[in-house]
């Protein structure tokens, strides 16, 4: 038996926390896979996706509740104790701000979704694609350049969303004269830009798991 | 002498631990207490209120201060660093986002409380009275399942006040044309929210340690 | 060989610790002294100024990322680990307020500096050069009557800063009756006035460092 599976034997707790980290981001790719279809739903519609979201959010938490409970129990585990911690808390963040997005989206009654902001959705999306592969990769940390490459893309997508993020408040406040329709729209695209800054704050973890393992 | 007696004689930091908590989350229902006063109080007797509030305030960063510094100059605590460092900042937090929201309330001339956002101070009132109990029993951690019910009160008042705070700021964005006025209730209402949200946070610690102690 | 210096020796990862903290916080100054200018700036010089804070930024991003990349590949640190964290994302996050709220000046085209906008910058300033002072300190943890003086100063700063961003937004909501003006506005001070809090929590950390290495 090779040394690292006889470690696994001895140590089934880490299959748990990759396994876990992964039903968190598989689930967050669902999430932004439904948030892709809101710009285009119906007012009719809205109120189905919403509360599917919502689902997932509970979802979410009830995965993020299981990471806590194994690390509180667990003595020995894969990566730093802290690293997990934070891990599982921006993934956790991610679902929360794209389930409030798109909550507010429905609640504030928006009538159109701005291009700005299906294109914001987007990226998201791109970015959380991105994050869940890195994840999976976890479990083989002597893939370095694999999760080097989505370092980079989550980095990018998030520099894209900041940019986009950027153009659609000034163009907000340029041409947006009622400023209620200001504030609702604002504050969706402040929580669609959030999302991908927990993103890229859960990518660094993985950085900083890589360079520790290396 | 008993065990754990002689434990508590070698360790004295353990007894002021407790201590600051009680402290601190005894501090946080008399906030609570005079926040629900806020709501029927003159114009006049306002700014008393909100002066008392701050005092509460500084007596808490007093009580933070001194756990932190505790924290610092102690070796052995009696749970991990961290879950004091965070349950201290949680609790400490709970305070801010009360007295930012009575600060407010004043500063922005609010001229009648709506009947949401009295609602919403019950349901924070009630989150912080149930966490206080929660800290008392941290002296005991055998008392398991009188700390469960803690977390899960905690956890409904949470959901109960989302859910005020949704209906508020829909009810908000759907009456209120002015959009001055809906900028400042908006934001006594999110500081109202996020005081609940810190308390969840407060009571997740609890939880750490209950099953870190198990 | 003083064991003190055969220690320097042995672990030359410490010097680096301390230029990267002082590379982090001279960077803040650069970009507080910058910032001073803005308010006096014309709207066609206000474009140089915000690329060149955007470069600042990039600049506080890039040694935040070598102080991680160090800590996580380093076993022996001259401070807690966690501490080392929690400053270096302090005096990252001061940059990134400043950044975002200058970003924010000359993206709402805000017409004139309002004077408590003025005052808060310099305050946020005072700061910020006390802060470095500070922050150059840690090399000699022995002067901790000076360190004192200015985790007392930073500390003044911020209740200095509190109340001008107080006042202001009162004024703001009194005085301007252009709702668009008043959501960018008050936006740029809450961005500046977390900036000081910001200073604050680093000078937290430089005070956990002298009470643990009294």
């Amino acid at each position: 038996m090779r040394f690292d599976r006889l470690i696994k034997v001895l140590l089934p707790h880490d299959e748990k926390f990759y396994s876990f980290f992964e039903e968190s981001s598989n689930n967050l790719v669902k999430g932004a896979e439904l948030l892709k279809t809101l710009p285009a739903a119906s007012l009719s519609e809205r109120e189905a996706l919403v509360n599917k979201m919502k689902d997932f959010e509970h979802e979410g938490d009830s995965i993020t509740h299981k990471i806590f409970a194994e690390l509180n129990s667990t003595f020995v585990t894969p990566f730093d104790r802290e690293d997990i911690h934070v891990l599982a808390s921006a993934l956790d963040d991610v679902m929360d701000y794209m389930d409030g997005s798109a909550g507010r989206f429905a609640l504030y009654k928006v009538q159109e979704c701005p291009k700005d902001m299906a294109k914001l959705i987007d990226t998201l999306h791109s970015s959380i694609v991105e994050l869940n592969r890195g994840v999976s990769l976890l479990r083989d940390l002597r893939q370095s350049e694999e999760i080097q490459k989505v370092l980079q893309k989550v980095n990018e997508y998030e520099n894209e969303a900041d940019s986009i993020f950027e153009n659609a408040i000034a163009a907000l406040f340029e041409h947006e004269k009622d400023p209620i329709k200001v504030i609702k729209l604002k504050e969706i695209y402040v929580g669609l830009e959030t999302a991908t800054d927990k993103c890229e704050d859960a990518a660094n973890v993985l950085e900083a798991i890589l360079i520790k393992h290396a």
